[in-house]
């Protein structure tokens, strides 16, 4: 019997698991550079959490979310997504009383969705996502997209598109929905169950349907850029206005419309124009949420984030052969040759790591040949070679690795002799 | 209608993340020193891993594992520990055919226990492990024990106990099972469910019942240190001679039996002494698994690892009142007076934090002593005041905020003037 680990997951493995370190480095130093503070969520919530937040129309609740009873008979969900959960914790804690509003929060770890297997595509995933919460200033819609693109940029990433669009406010989201049920209500036997579902509760989702996409209907719908009034107008220029003046580039698209319910105004996307990089091109989505906050029981409280798929940076960098970063490194490996001899390596090797020098010794009782082919396979900058001789002497020989160069140096001395070098 | 993190989880919120990512930063450089590499595996495995390795008459297994079943029917577990994944992963992606055994490996991350509630212990926490599989050297086991000692101080701690036994080898332990069974099995009766149904199986966590622990039959079962044969005794003697040569002081404590059931020879803890730490001291567990690989269907492979609750360090360093890491600092807080200024401002502080200035405003277009509160609460170390007048001489007004000191700085030279200071 031997076990693999479940369909749709993946193990990150050594290697691999450094450049990770690096992104998540990165992200951690641009957030404090924008004073946003990282929170963290449990891997799970209340599944009504997500019905009332993600809305029940939407695929994610409808047929994604990884959902089980606990032993306490409460009905949990695998997060399938991080904004939920940090609005969650927003009213949880009343950081609504917080003197300095908006909050502004990060986050980053898995998030769990059940979807068709396809390349690129896990059941677990990594995201990124910052959270900006109690201010309607289009200033700080601009200040998380140009977050978003630094990170980007900063990942060594070139190829980007920035594509922005504006949901409108309630108001204009009411009445542009109005208009889509006069559009489709006609008609409606003819479109999928999905669609006839959709049409009272979500009907701007019919839009999204891959069943009905050739239906006459969908080109002629009414568009949702000539709904906006004046209001969500005005706010969506200071929002353009902003990201100009910050020197980011930006495509409007009037059908750039989020899978998510709870947008409104602002909703962005940034996509990597890298050739190779695959069929699916996003990178980023986010958006303003100036409902949800009191949707889930709390104050009036407008919101603006985006979720950021890590694993997708890593592709994108790896379509645009960003150089990898650097790995860590192997300062000394010990050679060691009989039974004292070991017990000084252990002691020695001890002693380089307490002062910060990376080491590592022989555990398989190896010959001297056998564990010099491991300092050179593990890329050793150094080699020290303790045999009986040397240790009756008090000393060892430390080989350089880059010039081949070597030398017999005292035990007391082979510290500081590094160290200068 | 509003919600709450599930019961027995908890949010970590900012300023506590920092702590978390000092801890975590540390963790990483001290296992690159010693050349572990950071591995990842998913959050959930499928349940029968779990039902092999760690055991199943375990409580873990028995009564504390979150197990749900996916949309594709496969029974899965939400990892309620570290080591069975790894070892999987050791298996699954053929690591014993690395030509550098042992693969040393570390973890980070959230595990799962369904656990009564109590103080300190949560039904999320998270776990760092290492283990380091592929070899039966005594001097592997004093490496892992001193890694974990070492994280433990580095970590501040200096109220520590490190406690080591030998559980060993698999002839040792059948013989002292034989016994453990002929002792119990006449009274066997007198015992709880548990007890009984643990009698053939595992006899050995009779000893560890909390309904039985005063019976008489418990004093005088036989100890397992008298049944180590002469190679348990041999590889014990090295292990605790490499822990001396490293200068590491140990004590030796027969009752040391960790709770789950794939350990041989070597098992250690290390628990904080510190007043007032509550009555769970644990810091860090672990030993040696050397016939966990085969059992779950690999080859041969001694292995060894610990598992250590990162919450429990940080409530270890709460107790002993170790100086909280530096926080995240604000170098500027811009202040804003007026439409035109807004703008300027929003461009400003993007530049800034694209050179490494951190640096917030106001978003909530507030007056002139809201503004200046503000930079004040968030510690800000200066601040840059930009009104209509300044702003038509191409300038702002800088105030370092630690000497209340200031001047007029023109907008061209504010970068530079800040790094010079």
């Amino acid at each position: 019997m031997s076990y693999q680990v479940p369909r749709g997951t993946k193990d990150i493995l050594p290697v691999e698991t450094e450049k990770w370190q690096s992104i998540e480095r990165l992200i951690q130093e641009t957030c404090s550079l924008y004073q946003y503070k990282e929170i963290r969520t449990p891997m799970f919530e209340h599944t009504e959490l997500f019905l009332r937040s993600v809305g029940d129309t939407t695929d994610i609740v409808q047929k994604e979310m990884y959902t089980f009873t606990d032993r306490g008979d409460r009905s949990l969900t695998l997060r399938p997504e991080g904004t939920a959960a940090v609005v969650r914790a927003y009213v949880e804690h009343k950081m609504f009383g917080m003197p300095d509003q908006p909050v502004k929060l990060y986050y980053m770890g898995p998030m769990f969705r059940y979807e068709r297997q396809q390349a690129g595509r896990y059941r677990q995933f990594s995201q990124f996502g910052v959270e900006a919460i109690g201010s309607a200033d289009p200033a700080i819609d601009a200040e998380v997209i140009s977050l978003a693109m630094d990170i980007c940029k900063k990942a060594g990433l070139t190829s980007l598109k920035l594509v922005i669009n504006s949901l409108g406010d309630a108001e204009s989201r009411a009445s542009h929905k109005e208009s889509l049920v006069e559009h489709f209500k006609p008609s409606i036997g003819e479109f999928c169950q999905d669609c006839q579902n959709r049409l009272e509760k979500n009907p701007l989702r019919i839009l999204d349907c891959k069943v009905d996409r050739n239906h006459p209907l969908m080109n002629t719908a009414p568009a949702l850029s000539d709904y906006l009034n004046e209001e969500s107008k005005q706010y969506f220029d200071k929002v353009k206005e902003y990201l100009t003046v910050m020197g980011l580039k930006f495509e409007v698209d009037v059908n750039l419309v989020r899978g998510l319910d709870y947008y409104t105004h602002t909703a962005f996307e940034i996509m990597s124009t890298a050739e190779g990089f695959g069929a699916i091109t996003t990178l980023c989505g986010g958006g303003r949420y100036n409902g949800l906050v009191e949707n889930i029981g709390g104050p009036t409280a407008p919101g603006i984030g985006f979720g950021m798929g890590v694993d997708r940076i890593l592709l994108a960098q790896e379509a645009e052969g960003v150089p990898l970063p650097k790995l860590s490194t192997l300062n000394v490996y010990v050679v060691a040759l009989g039974e004292e001899a070991k017990k000084k390596a252990v002691e020695v090797v001890r002693n380089f790591r307490l002062n910060g020098i990376s080491a590592d010794l022989d555990y398989l009782d190896r010959k001297m040949k056998a564990q010099m082919k491991s300092a050179d396979r593990l890329s050793a900058e150094n080699v020290l070679i303790i045999g009986e001789e040397e240790l009756n002497e008090g000393c060892a020989v430390l080989k350089n690795m880059t010039d081949g160069t070597q030398q017999k140096v005292l035990f007391d001395e082979i510290l500081s002799f590094l160290k200068r070098n």
